[in-house]
């Protein structure tokens, strides 16, 4: 991957349509425009900055196209080079005929990602925004997409930015005091160290607590519907996205294996998981389904415990509360009771929310009890949220890392080791921004991207 | 469909993509565009014609994007109207909104093919022009391409509209003599009305028969593969295709139904027809399969008559050359012998084409023979070529009530009789440009468009 050639893609989505957008970035991006552009009077085009030009596009002479081109002069343009957008019709045809162009005057395509690439190397964003970049156009709910917002505006990374910076002078102070070790002086005040190594511990494990929320929004709160064989799993969760999902029958453990389906309360994304009733029992095919739920509910935010109101809930609840507390860790969720079939009968226990599926009652109560222990957690966390698995696995290092550190001036290790400890923290937290940015990282996050931006 | 309203869409493909295009266009656009956008400073924005301004989309006083926003003041604007392109970033969460957003502002989601209607209907172009830009985007051939851009660029249209200016002119001087009929003047020379009926014919007729070719070269040209049970025809399509679409076996009839295909050689689509082999038989399935072969090569523009190296040529060509001309229309087709399998065995005859498909030898002969024979029909053709259905139903209706003109003048026929045809003729050559467009015609021409264009 050549960083210098000018390359080229259609940006816009794959496919037919109205107009289609084709972006050349690089140094040769206006000569290559405009050498294939003409006025409707047949006379040369002159690109100016930022102004949208009307012109003929012509392939190897013969006329193609009647486009709109706007030239972007660097640095003021997505990747800080010269770019040029080139707005055409939408067929098949003209899009792969214009790369085909362009390819032939000496641009390259462009791979996925790679102009978000040079705006990183060009300075125009840091790492953490570029990934907020891939994060926004994948975003299909309005958290995903205000937490993509977030990181693209700075978020978190800035502050870690800062908190590096300041991490970075007392280290270089504290190897300055390995050049004058048979001196015994200390350039750094201990105490200062120590305190910026909590305050980045505390910043740092905040985050990464706040990853499984963070994560969660981005791609959907897992809700887990559990209870006993019939007791209207299924029905509730056909009830919650009005269509006929899971096969409901009369029979109890019709519901094998999970199923999983998404969809949106209030702009947030729930993946809803339907799973086998709990129950003893021998026969190895349930055995499995069963292991499946136990699975679902310490995955899930939230945990549906269904009840079937024509049953009494003493027992029920002791029973199933133990079997599920039994099998599963169930630190930071929350467990609602459901009465259902309340059509039928009214539960003898006023706790707990009672629907009839078959009614449609009690399922927005269901909804907003959902969105409302969403909001909850949303509470506990800090105002920035942690969303990109990457960042998660390089927080976890660096907390790690500032452990050592710690644990390393209490027993007062001598600069050079404690050193070694810090420089490790100091590379995982550079990953998160890009300041470090080994070729091995910088793809593997772009290519989580789209062809074209 | 009011033609007032502020009409809003996304005009790049359905969608994730880099990035994707909204489209306003209306007396409103700027206003709402303005209204939605800030700069990254937080100012109000302010657009000017045709430059490209960097800013940040607010819906509901919620940051949603950062957006290129581009501005066309009218009447220099795609659709005559003022227009504002919001270049966003491609997720569909960011293009729902922006849609949504959009419309609670007070504009409207745009029909199908609205904008290039708008643009017709403030003469931006004719509406034969606005055809050629659903053409335009919907073909995938060089040649479909080249004969929409054609289109667009005026082709036929132009003349015809010239000839009918001319048509109008001698019809007006004609009506004037029906106020004057008691005084038996004549203002129109009767030889220069004939003269421009018979102009007309023969530009007219030479369109309606450049049809077939025109549409055929737009759709693809009909090519059908015919011969004896076990003569070939499935290892040719294969072969042509370099894949295994058709079955192929040893046992003869493999083939029952046609199987079409469509590829591209030199830019030129073609359609090719793998059919039934031909033979007597009374079984009523192979009946209906030899029905079949017949109506394709009816269909066809290039016929290939398959012939196994392994029989006698002279027998073979008698009889099947009967049978296929006993019961098709030859006309206009061009017909050539294939020797297959000639891996085999030598033909007994130096005329033909002589392939094996096993050994893929005469495969690119073959399709040179296709690309000749295309080339050929275009020679007969006149330089512009009809390619659109509607506008071949028009003309056919412009030719009949030409003859009645001509044959009316022949015997003298009083002017308000022979104003009546013209008046025929003169509707039919007015709906192609659209001079003459009813809600109908516009209705089923822009229906035919993509949301967005």
């Amino acid at each position: 991957m050549n960083r210098n050639d000018t390359i080229c893609a259609i940006s816009t989505p794959a496919g037919v349509g109205g107009i289609a957008v084709l972006r050349l970035s690089g140094s040769d991006a206006k000569t290559l425009a405009e050498g294939s552009l003409r006025s409707p009077s047949g006379k040369a085009v002159r690109l100016t900055d930022r102004r949208a030009c009307f012109a003929h596009l012509f392939a190897d002479g013969d006329f193609l196209d009647e486009v709109v081109a706007t030239l972007f002069v660097a640095p003021r343009s997505y990747t800080g080079e010269d770019v040029v957008e080139i707005s055409c019709h939408g067929s098949l045809y003209i899009q792969q005929q214009l790369l085909q162009h362009f390819v032939s005057q000496g641009a390259r395509l462009a791979e996925p990602g790679e102009y978000t690439l040079r705006a990183f190397l060009n300075h125009r964003l840091d790492l953490s925004q570029a990934e907020a970049v891939a994060d926004l156009i994948d975003s299909h709910s309005q958290m995903a997409h205000r937490l993509a917002v977030s990181q693209m505006r700075g978020g978190y990374a800035q502050e870690l930015e800062q908190l590096r910076q300041q991490f970075i002078d007392l280290a270089a102070l504290l190897e300055l005091e390995l050049d004058f070790s048979d001196e015994d002086v200390e350039f750094v005040n201990r105490e200062a160290l120590r305190n910026t190594v909590i305050t980045l511990e505390s910043k740092v494990a905040r985050l990464i607590d706040s990853f499984q929320t963070g994560n969660a929004l981005k791609n959907g709160i897992p809700v887990a519907i559990v209870g006993r064989p019939n007791a209207g799993k299924s029905t509730l969760l056909n009830a919650l996205l009005h269509e006929d999902r899971a096969i409901v029958s009369d029979t109890p453990g019709t519901t094998r294996d999970t199923i999983e389906e998404r969809f949106f309360v209030d702009g947030i994304e729930f993946r809803i998981i339907d799973t086998a009733g709990l129950r003893d029992s021998s026969d190895p095919l349930e055995k499995m389904g069963m292991e499946r739920t136990y699975k679902a509910v310490n995955e899930a935010s939230i945990v549906f415990l269904l009840h079937d109101a024509q049953t009494p809930t003493d027992a029920f609840l002791q029973y199933d509360m133990d079997d599920i507390s039994s099998h599963c860790d169930m630190k930071g969720k929350e467990m609602f009771l459901v009465h259902t079939k309340c059509d039928l009968c009214t539960p003898d226990c006023d706790e707990g929310i009672r629907i009839s599926a078959k009614r449609g009652e009690g399922i927005e109560e269901i909804k907003q009890t959902m969105v409302k222990s969403v909001q909850e957690q949303l509470k506990q966390q800090s105002d920035v949220m942690l969303t990109n698995a990457r960042h998660y696995e390089a927080l976890k290092k660096v907390l790690a890392a500032l452990g050592e550190v710690r644990k390393g001036m209490e027993v007062e290790l001598s600069p050079d080791l404690l050193v070694v400890d810090i420089r490790d923290a100091l590379y995982h937290l550079g990953t998160i921004t890009g300041k470090i940015a080994p070729d091995d990282i910088l793809t593997s996050v772009f290519t989580r991207f789209c062809i074209g931006k």
